[in-house]
């Protein structure tokens, strides 16, 4: 995620070079292919890079609503990954019967709440395409637990399974009651759930065409207006047109980083820092005394 | 579902070649009226088409909108199957009393659990208009099973008769109390929304009016702009006009396939992809060994 | 519902018939008092009516998403009783305790069944304005049901009284136990909520001054644009202007009748064909040997 | 509600008339200014009202939105109050143990229903400012709830106090079991909830700063305009601008009246009338004898 | 929250001052430019200034509409907090079992209500970045409670683990039956969502490089609109310009304070009061005789 501080000019930079050349370079030719061959240009009425800008623009906003929607949502499923953990290790504790489990119970709500901790860094990592099994984990889990989620292809969803496992087994010991465990797997539903949500949103390609064509068309409002311009305002063309197709360039880089809220990027939903309040969080729930600080920001933005 | 690859341009052209043919042919009519006939046609103010042109625009962007809208509800639905399949194994594991079942029980979730994965296939076809009971059904389902969904006319829906019934039995055995039959009950009622949501999505025809008239009014918008080009651009409007026409139509097409999303097309949402990976989570579930590779993606598509 | 048939001529145009012909009237009125008064007239610059009519075109725009929310969520309100009526008989079938009640148990689900199906033919009706208790419920309905909805003022929901009535002596007599009650009578609740929000849509009439001061707007734009063409296109204006305003006349019409979806026209929710699949699917789950054929289309559309 | 019928042009009218006489005013003012000191005015070039035009066009479209949204969010709330209502009355009569309770039991459903109704007219009295504890209440409600009431600041809220405590003292006595408690309080918190939403929308001013900088671009704008026409329609600049103008500020009030459904005003959600339906319906489940009318509706308005 | 009344100027003013005096200054430049060296500069054609006007306006409104939603958003979470606040102090009163508890039951309500009360200030205080332990907390949690949280990083969060922990005390008791603690737990469950969603709201930047390219494009488009205006209107560049600008800085002003309405301004979501109206609805519930005001208004805002 960024964050308000100074952005860097290179960074902002970096995302439309490419296309900011392009149209640097078609700008000076069609500027010089007008200062000798200016007789066999169209006159281009103005209105139709008018109608294309308009149009363009209108294409651009409501797919930068959509991008804002996904990354927005992406934000939720996370949000929600952050209150469920809160929940499932405040109802353990609250629904466990110690008096019927003493020492074993408290270790057992360990096991769980830290397992819910590796749970969120692995996800997280397994999102962005990283290695999900990163040293974090061999700090939380048991070497049991690790060994089973070696074999499984889908890390995240193989701890939800011990999960599932260990709930189980405190229901057959008596420690939870017939409500409190169905209360619980509710709890693991919306957890798989969420993970499920991410997963849908990390999976599914934006509408591929749909920015290709949009793509394509800022190309075709931009030949047409530097037809359109090169008449009227002279060698004025090339900062104006290349000012303008930078704005439209970002915007649509804007559009495009938001779509896809987990690619290791600096425009990432901050998944690491999450799992990290989630650890601080729980541990506190826990009285850990061994509680880690926040995520640091980066230069100009926090993972 | 299109993927990020380099999506061939006979696919793109194809979807919007009788349209731009008639473009052509009538911007070369207006080309050769004008020739002839030029005092005789209206001087178009350019203010015209700026006018209908902005209105499409704002009118494509809205249809554009409420298309992507549905396809993302129609994901979305997919997303569900997803995570009320993994849960409804899920918790059959969690659930199941195996004191008193024993290889029974291990029989009756891996029965439940292939049917489930045999649902979600069967679905997908038959969302798809095709033949609903494939040769993966013939794999995944007991044949007392496969005759019985051959009466029915709506063949995932009896599935989930069949899945009722199961749980049923498991709940009069005892193998799931009271408490855990209501919550399958409720992981099955979720099944059968998702499964209605997405027939209702496939049967619900995108207003038509809405389509035809907007149809209408590009033609509209392009005739009264070849109109007012010809005066001003000469031949160029040739070009120039079906240029602008195509970028028109190719939005009005992506809309048009983002509104089914269950056509047998490469813009479908990938229900094949997506029942494999169902196919392999609960696989891996059961601890079987036989897991699946993922659905490998076409050219430039996924299914 | 229209269906993707050819939809005929005749019918859009009687839609907007009055309108146009105002139109024409206008358009030729202004011609001939450009003829004759000329130089009283005011020389309109065409920016006005581009103002205007893009304007016009923004508020339509969103008018039109309004209408297709309101028509969304009309069809998933049927999309929600299909599930859930599937369910309700999905559940009875499930929840059943037949060791206890044999013969007279199954007459129980075949009377909630035949009732349910009952419902959502008489809802659809009622929703209409027509008869509710069509010939249709004198089939599915007991003599002395029948004789309790008529002294009835709601008709849907008196079924769904006696619906609950049922459901309360199956529990007395213990053929359902305590969860499987609450349970069942968490899915009539659903339908309940369902044929309210149903009502809803149907009793709440769209702001009537928004599209008063639209329709009136649409005309004010149409005026100015008059007076701006006569001076530039002569004769031409008439055909321009009238296609135009046919144009904007039928996405508004079409944005009028996405608003009410349950006026008995072509373009409503197909609550008959919904309550006949349902009918289907709920006989199936019955088993029933008289399952009916779906609802064939009329000429262009499904009611 | 304002109904379909015809709304009377004075209704309309006194809604804008203020500012529409400003807007004659200055029209008519800079008309004056014209023709004594043209060459001291600055010769609008026609582009600036258009983009200002098209922008204010864009911001009252989104603002009417929201207003709508606000508005059927509001309709939506008493849609639900409709259903939970109806929901908690069957519930009652479903779930009352009658073997147990006899007289006493069909008397506290009778209380319940009853006072469920007076909580609606209350709530609906409550949000419109008007006095909560009406005839209605009077006839609807024992003396003891009447004097409790009496002494508590949120009327509508110490009716739902009165409610639990009923309920409370059923699952007391036995009449309705733990399951059927919980059951009910989920319909009793839903209903708060509702209220709360409805208070909600109610008490939350739409951001004011939003509406009066919009509310100056209006004036700003029609500025511009005015000085932008004079030149060019001379006289005719009067009546045009004052149409325009009317046509903008009688969006905006839509807007405006939209977003604040409860106002005791035409353009209310009905409340009133809701509550009556209510009233039948809940009384036809009583079997009551005295059950009233509809609402009538007023003029052209139903509150 | 702003309230409608009249709010200063000054408050306006010094939200775009900084920016209204840039405008100034580069339109002041740009006209003593023009004097001087009036033929180097360019021609701009009108219609550019019109599309980045449009497009400008287009990205404005939208990112309005995303800023409303997320202050809408927040609003809800709190009306959520109200409402669950109320719900769980009703479920307490209506589920506790006093014959067995007697006094203790009385004093167990009393002070779980009393710390509800002291979370939503604490929420409210720890999302402003004030102090979350203030002199309300000390009246409202016993000295326990309060050595605890000072104790834990996250105080809301702390206080709901006192909750959790009451809760667990009096269903160990026998006071609330396993259903009803179940049916307590989901309402702390989600008080515990509300938090994590005020908090997501508070913690995620709304995207920074959307913003920081729309301020951008706006400088843009009123350097252009700058050039293109001297030639024309002379002098009155200069108010026209500001008067302009002033507008869409104030509506990208109000679209910033929308987006975070945590932050200790006027605009925020009125988070005391809100506290406070739950305060007074509380106690009334406990019939407590030392009811507070509600909150009074400052000059033209409430918090």
């Amino acid at each position: 995620m960024l964050i308000e501080k100074k952005i860097p000019f290179r960074y902002v930079f970096r995302k439309i070079k490419n296309d900011v050349f392009r149209v640097l370079l078609f700008s000076i030719a069609f500027h010089l292919l007008k200062l000798f061959f200016s007789e066999h240009l169209p006159l281009i009425p103005f209105q139709l890079p008018t109608i294309l800008g308009i149009s363009i623009s209108l294409l651009l906003a409501f797919k930068l609503n959509q991008s804002y929607d996904r990354w927005w949502e992406a934000r939720k499923v996370w949000g929600a990954i952050v209150n469920d953990s809160r929940s499932l290790v405040l109802q353990l504790k609250s629904f466990m019967n110690e008096d019927l489990l003493g020492v074993e119970g408290a270790l057992a709500i360990k096991r769980l709440a830290y397992r819910q901790i590796a749970w969120c860094y692995c996800l997280g990592q397994s999102l962005r395409g990283l290695e999900p099994i990163a040293e974090k984990q061999n700090e939380l889990l048991r070497e049991e637990d690790l060994s089973f989620i070696r074999t499984q292809s889908n890390k995240p969803f193989a701890l939800l399974m011990l999960h599932v496992g260990d709930l189980k087994e405190l229901h057959r010991k008596g420690a939870v009651n017939d409500f409190q465990q169905v209360q619980l797997d509710s709890t693991v539903v919306r957890l798989c759930d969420s993970m499920g949500k991410a997963e849908r949103i990390n999976n599914t390609v934006f509408p591929v065409t749909y920015g290709l064509f949009l793509h394509f068309f800022i190309y075709l409002f931009l030949v047409i207006l530097s037809l359109g311009l090169v008449e009227t305002i002279g060698l004025y063309e090339i900062p104006v047109l290349t000012l303008i197709a930078s704005t439209f360039f970002l915007i649509e880089k804007t559009a495009k980083h938001m779509q896809d809220p987990f690619r290791n990027k600096p425009t990432d939903t901050s998944v690491t820092a999450i799992a990290r309040t989630i650890e601080i969080n729980i541990k506190q729930v826990l009285q850990d005394k061994n509680v880690p600080k926040p995520v640091p920001a980066e230069e100009f933005y926090i993972m």
